[in-house]
C-alpha cells in the first residue's frame, strides 16, 4: 500500500527527548530572590545552608521544672525529692525553676521534670521520678546544626520548608526563574473563548489547558493568540514568541497533510532545526520537536488530548530542566487493570484511567475511548497508564503503574 | 501518682471531629463567579450542565477525504474504487471532498478515508479500503451531549476541566468561596521573621506553615500577628479574627499549665464553646476545638510539628467542608515499613515517613524522631503513617497506608 503522506518513520519517545535535549543543552534559568513568606511551590536554586543551629539554645520540651538531674537520683512516688523553687535565671543544687515548653533552660540545669511528675507546695516541689541528664530537653542543634543543608537544590518548597527556613531567620530564598512559555494555537477553524462562534468553527482551548499545565509546573505561560493556517502569520507569531519566551509551544498544523504548516514554517525560520517529527506514541503521533535560535519549540497536535499528552511527555521534562527541579515527577501508584485493553505495536499508548480504591487495593479502570479527541477522557480520568510499544495490550488484573494527576477516591 | 495539671481525659480524634462538626454545622460559603481562564484549582460550587453538544457537529477525526461509505464497498488495494474530487460543500454518490482533522463533514458524506488509504490523480482519488458509515468521524455529542453534567459539584478544577468548560463556550464558572482563615500565634518568646532576635526568643513560624497549608487547600489565610501570653491581648485578637474570618486558628498557649491561656480566653468569650480539649493523638495532644459566635476556632499546640498535624487532622476537613470540596484528600499509597516503630497505646500517632520506590515497591522509612519539635522531620518526610491507638507499634515489613504530601523519588 502506498502511504501517500504518512510519516516515513516514527521516532521513539526516549530517542526524541534525547535528541531534543542534546541539541538544546537546556540550562537552568537565572535565579530570582523571593521572600520566604511568598515562596510556596517555588523551586530552590541552590542548597540552602544553616547559618545558625536549631534550636538555637537548649530548651524545654515540656511544661515543668528545670533542675539538675543529679538531684532526682532514686526519686519515686514513695520517696520524692524536695527541691526549692527559685525565680532567678539559674539553678543550683537543690533548686528548681518553673519552665514552659520552648523556654531556654536556666543556667545550671540539665533536665526538666514534667508538671505531672511533681507535687507543688508553696515554695517547694516534690519530684516523683528520677531523671537522666537531658531528660525533656531539646538540645541546641538537635534539629539542624549550623553548616548543614537545610533544603537542597531543586526542591519545590512546601509549607514546612518555609517554616524551617524562617526558623533560621532566612527571609529570602534564591529560587529558580519561572520559565516563560509562549503558546500559539493555529487553525482556520479556531475562535477565542468569548468570541462569536460561526457554524463549523470551534473554540480554541489548547492554550487554556496548556497554560494551566504550565502554571501547575511553576512556569509562566502567555498566549500568542490564534494564527490562521497561513505561513506568514504563523512565522510572525513564532518569531514574536522566540523573542519573548524561554520556550514556544504550538498546537495544530502538524500532521502530514496539506495543512502541516508549522513544521514547514519552523524549517524556514531555521533550516535543520527540527530534531524529530512523528513520534511513536498515541495520541500525539504528529508531535514535532525543534531547537530554533537556541530555544526549544514544541509542536503539538491540535487535538486537545494529544496536545496534553505531548505536553506531558516533552514540555514537562523541559520545564523541569529549565528550573532544575527534582520534585515534579507525578505520584505513581501500582494498580490492577479492571479490564483488558489493546495497545498499538510500535507505539507507546497513553491510556487514560480512573483509579479507585476497592477493598484496600487500587483498580485502574480505562476511561472509554472513542477517538483521541474526547476531552472528557481527561476529566473523567485521574491518571494515565503507558502501554509499552512492544505490548499488544494489557491484560485484565495485570499490575500496572499509574501516573496520577488527581486524587484517588474510594468506591 | 497525682496528675497535677494533666488532661482528665483525652478525646479520640473521630469523636472530637464529630462533636466539632455537630456543634458547628459547617455550611458551604457563598459562591464566587470566576473566569474559566483563571479558575485553575478553584472548587466548583454546583454541577455544571452542558448547554451544547461536543463536538457541536459531525467532524473528521483524520486528514483525508469525506465520502459516502457505500461508495467504498469491497474496495481494496487490488480493486480500488475511483471517486471524483469536489470542492463544493456537499458530497454526492461517486464524489469525495478533501477534509482535515476537526473539519465539519460536508453534507451527504458519512465517512472519511485517511489520506494513507488513497491514491490521488488529478481530480480523482482511488480509495484502497472499504469503510463503514461513521468511519473516522467524531459524531456530534460523542464527547458530551447537551444536558449532561460537564463537571460535578465540589471538584477542584484541573487544566483539562478548564479546557472542557471553555470548549462549550462557558466563560465563567461558579466556584466555592475561598474560606478566610485568621491565624494567631501566642507566646511571650515569639518574634516575627525579620525582627531582631533577643537571646531566649524564637522566630514565629507557625503562621507561615499554616498559611501555606491554607493556600494549598484553596483557603485565604491572614495573620492576626503575635499575642503575648496575656489574656486581654489574646482576647482582642481572637475577637478581631472572628469579626473578619470564617475560621480562626491559634497556636500556642494550649497545654494544661499556667500558660494555657487560649482555651481560658475562649471560654471567657463564650462559655461552653469548647467542644474538646486534649486529643488522643501524638503529636498534637493539647489541641482544642471550639465554636465561638457560630464560627470554628481551632486551638493548636505552639510546637510547629504538632500544629501542622493538628491542622491536617482538624483544619483540613473543616476547610473542605466550607468549600464543599470532594477532591482534597491526600494521595494514599501502600508501603512496607522499613523498620519497627513503637506507638502509644490510647493515642493515634502521626509518624512522619520518607517513602521511596525500591525494586518496584514502596518502602516507608520513619524519619528519625526526637521530640515533636523537630521541624526537619516534616521536611525530610514525604508523607505520614497513622499508628492506630490500639496498636503498640508497627512491625518491620508491615504493609501500611502512607498519606503523601510530596512526590516519591526512586532510590
Amino acid at each position: 500500500m502506498i502511504r501517500l503522506t504518512g510519516f516515513q518513520e516514527l521516532t521513539p519517545i526516549d530517542e526524541a527527548l534525547d535528541k531534543f535535549f542534546r541539541k538544546l543543552q537546556p540550562k537552568k534559568l537565572g535565579t530570582v530572590p523571593v521572600p520566604v513568606k511568598e515562596a510556596l511551590k517555588r523551586v530552590t536554586a541552590k542548597d540552602i545552608i544553616a547559618e545558625r543551629s536549631i534550636p538555637p539554645f537548649d530548651r524545654s520540651a515540656v511544661d515543668g521544672y528545670a533542675l539538675k538531674a543529679e538531684n532526682t537520683v532514686e526519686a519515686s512516688q514513695f520517696k520524692p525529692k524536695t527541691l526549692r523553687l527559685v525565680t532567678k535565671d539559674s539553678v543550683r543544687k537543690g533548686e528548681a525553676k518553673e519552665i514552659w515548653t520552648g523556654n531556654a533552660l536556666p543556667k545550671g540545669s540539665d533536665a526538666v521534670v514534667m508538671l505531672e511528675h511533681t507535687e507543688k507546695a508553696n515554695c517547694e516541689i516534690k519530684v516523683l521520678i528520677s531523671l537522666n541528664p537531658g531528660a525533656n530537653v531539646s538540645k541546641r542543634g538537635e534539629d539542624l546544626m549550623k553548616g548543614e543543608v537545610v533544603v537542597g537544590e531543586g526542591v519545590k518548597l512546601r509549607p514546612q520548608h518555609l517554616g524551617l527556613l524562617a526558623s533560621m531567620g532566612i527571609e529570602e530564598v534564591e529560587t529558580a526563574g519561572r520559565p516563560k512559555v509562549a503558546l500559539l494555537a493555529t487553525g482556520d477553524e479556531l475562535v477565542s473563548l468569548g468570541e462569536k462562534l460561526e457554524p463549523n468553527q470551534i473554540i480554541e482551548i489548547n492554550s487554556i489547558i496548556l497554560s494551566g499545565m504550565c502554571t501547575e509546573l511553576g512556569a509562566e505561560a502567555f498566549s500568542l493568540g490564534i494564527a490562521k493556517d497561513n505561513e506568514k502569520e504563523i512565522e510572525e507569531k513564532i518569531r514574536a514568541g522566540l523573542g519573548k519566551a524561554d520556550a514556544v509551544i504550538t498546537t495544530g498544523g502538524t500532521s502530514v497533510g496539506a495543512h502541516d504548516l508549522v513544521p514547514k514554517v519552523i524549517a524556514q525560520i531555521e533550516p535543520h532545526s527540527i530534531v524529530a517529527h512523528g513520534i511513536a506514541m498515541r495520541p500525539g503521533m504528529p508531535t514535532a520537536l525543534a531547537v530554533v535560535q537556541r530555544k526549544p519549540v514544541i509542536i503539538l497536535s491540535g487535538n486537545p488530548v494529544a496536545a496534553a499528552v505531548g505536553f506531558e511527555v516533552f514540555a514537562r521534562p523541559l520545564i523541569q530542566k529549565l528550573q532544575g527541579s527534582k520534585s515534579d515527577t507525578r505520584v505513581k501508584v501500582k494498580a490492577k487493570m479492571a479490564r483488558r485493553v489493546v495497545g498499538v505495536l510500535g507505539r507507546h499508548v497513553f491510556l487514560r484511567v480512573k483509579v479507585i480504591e476497592k477493598g484496600g487495593e487500587f483498580v485502574a479502570d480505562p476511561v472509554r475511548i472513542k477517538g483521541s479527541g474526547i476531552i472528557t477522557t481527561m476529566t473523567k480520568a485521574n491518571g494515565y497508564v503507558i502501554i509499552p510499544k512492544d505490548r499488544e495490550g494489557l491484560k485484565e488484573n495485570e499490575l500496572v503503574t499509574v501516573h496520577l494527576f488527581d486524587v484517588i477516591l474510594e468506591r
